[in-house]
């Protein structure tokens, strides 16, 4: 079950990277042959690199690695090597042993140093890290440049449907593949992102930029308010475009790397474990930008207003409550309501025109936004989330099973 | 649905008390007459009162109304309103009318002062709240001294059963109901809390008092994580025990105060909405008492977590998980991690001993206790919470139908 997934159109290749997939049993030996699991993206020159992570304070240490190799090389990344079915978190020591291992395996393969690449891990937690599989699958990958798709197919966990977008901007090309189903909520989710450029961008222009567009992407979703020990974005720029020319509109490059990640972002909620509906939260009238996320954000994880999604349940007055819960400061007779153009509340107010039979027709429909006004300041934020169904509960009460 | 719900002693009664109840039809008129929804508990005497409110930014007025009446009248408090089926919140600039309007009848039925009568609601918020019903059934409620059970009866919403509890401490006597099942979380949730007893305490030592026995008992229970809108717990006392003589130990009766809430709060959990669990959330080793609370509130809340508990699958590693999303510092390979007696991780590493047969076996139970030690300090708490299971989607989702 997903919510209107979107048809896409096919991945556009990007000047300067190579996909390879494998298969390796990851999750289980029995399951090597059946579905892939090993995903590497190889660049063909040395790339710049940006990346955000997940805050939880428990962070895999495929996520340390990462960040280390941001910081340390990224002006020469060579690649990302991912596998999903088992997140190599919450193991201790060997953890970092085996993501260096990953690594190795594949900078070998590539003719890389280890230091070049970046790699990424999602499923089970506190499962031991079947590394002898995924070496051999490494060495098995083939890469070739066209797979995008395959790779989207590759990091699946519980998605039921494989994620990718792309975007011409000007004579650059830009592709993102994402995945990311459950444990999912702003700050990174198993949640994993990656876009690859062949646009010349400086890694001082890439950081910042991809910290501002994931916020208005990657971390404005939430399924269910679990944030994961291994969400990672990493934005790759391998500067092959039209004979490396300088980007003309950094802007209009911006606007475009945002737009293809709120596309992916959606497609993650759409996919949402359980979800059968598809709600756009816009907070308005927010003192600050911050306040807005948060209010955003709790009413998208509370179990309350979720289930009234669920059922078809006009129960509007969840909606605010969860606003009162954000530890944000606003008056109850300045806030305003409205669930599409029916409007519930104006100014702490029952709105008079509202009958419950209108609220009801919105929410029984698959799609619709929720507008909540704090008139307190011009600040705003849209998060979009899902419903919390008995098809959420049944997936995670049985995931290992 | 209730997980061994405990088989109660009858209410102990409280000098100075009197209990009226009647059937309103708050939540809707055909309901008048076959189901109990207002409460009153009148004080024979001018009571010393405290309360503590929920932290909801959008409280309603009675709570509003409540507060400034400790405030003002702690001294002089002469007895309590409650309805349930309607919690007379988010409904704007009326809401205050009704509820002073309840506070009024009241009065007059019980020849007192408005100033001196504290209220409380509960139900649905967002919908206009049916004062005339309500004053009716106040004027029709007549009282008598041993019904505190007729009184937890009446401010049930969808608890399954009615939730009392009673202590003897030396010559004193004190008696607390309870109500709560869904929107349960610390920081007071739709959940009510009275208690009475005849000791002669002080209000400044009432206050300060409740405020510690709330933390470790009321405010250490989660259900959904959703705070409600009319959290409230008032303790009223009469002084009428024992000739007015002063209370001996202080320390021994705040511990029977304690107990006695811990009791109804646990009572609560089990009867929380749908859970089938009881899950009792041990956090040891933390830098402060807050960190420790922050820690099990948020493995208490996490969906993930609470699937988990509700399908019997000892993924562990998504308590870790979600532990490293409190907000709080701690390393990861100091943490150590148990259920019942079945260790799963010793200082950031799996426990060599650990098999994943055993930890099923302990989740397996309708009952048992989760240890995390964060290795970081001396600090302790302890939380009580449930699993997240289909009925309570099919509860919230059909709330109001």
């Amino acid at each position: 079950m997903a919510v209107n997934p979107p048809e896409l159109d096919a991945a556009l290749h990007v000047p300067g990277f190579r996909i390879g997939t494998a298969s390796c049993g990851v999750k289980a030996p029995e399951l090597k042959g059946k579905r892939t699991d090993l995903t590497i993206i190889a660049a063909d020159v040395d790339c710049h690199a940006a990346g955000t992570f997940t805050q939880n304070r428990l962070r895999a240490a495929c996520v340390d690695l990462g960040e280390k190799a941001i910081h340390e090389h990224g002006s020469d990344i060579r690649g990302i090597v991912a596998n999903s079915g088992n997140a190599n978190a919450g193991t201790g020591i060997r953890e970092a042993e085996w993501a260096q291992m990953m690594i190795a395996a594949t900078a070998e393969s590539l003719a890389v140093a280890p230091e070049q690449l970046l790699s990424a891990s999602t499923g089970v937690i506190g499962t031991p890290f079947p590394i002898e599989r995924i070496e051999s699958g490494i060495r098995a990958a083939s890469t070739c440049e066209a797979d995008w798709q395959g790779a989207a197919n590759a990091i699946r966990t519980t998605d039921t449907y494989a994620k990718w977008a792309s975007r011409r901007v000007g004579d650059f090309t830009m592709t993102g593949i994402a995945k990311g189903s459950g444990m999912i909520h702003p700050n990174m989710a198993t949640m994993l992102g990656f876009i690859a450029t062949d646009a010349p961008l400086s890694r001082d222009q890439m950081q910042p930029m991809l910290k501002r567009v994931v916020r208005q992407s990657f971390n404005a979703i939430s399924v269910d308010g679990d944030t994961s020990t291994n969400d990672t974005v990493y934005l790759l720029a391998s500067g092959l475009g039209l004979g490396h020319a300088p980007i003309q509109d950094v802007a209009e490059f911006e606007a475009a790397l945002t737009s293809l990640c709120i596309e992916l972002a959606q497609m993650i909620v759409r996919d949402g474990e359980g979800v059968s509906k598809f709600v756009t939260i816009q907070i308005k009238g927010a003192a600050s930008e911050k306040d807005a996320y948060q209010v955003g954000r709790t009413i998208a994880v509370s179990p309350l207003v979720k289930t009234a999604f669920a059922g078809s349940d006009a129960n509007w007055g969840r909606i605010v409550a969860a606003a009162g819960n954000a530890g944000i400061a606003f008056d109850a007779d300045r806030i305003s309501l409205s669930c599409d153009d029916v409007m519930m509340m104006e100014n702490g107010q029952l709105h008079p025109d509202y009958c419950d039979e209108a609220g009801m027709a919105v929410f029984a429909q698959s799609e619709f936004s929720i507008c909540l006004n704090l008139g307190m300041g011009d600040s705003e934020a849209t998060i979009w989330t899902g419903d919390l169904t008995h098809e959420y509960i049944t997936i995670n009460a049985e995931y290992r099973t």
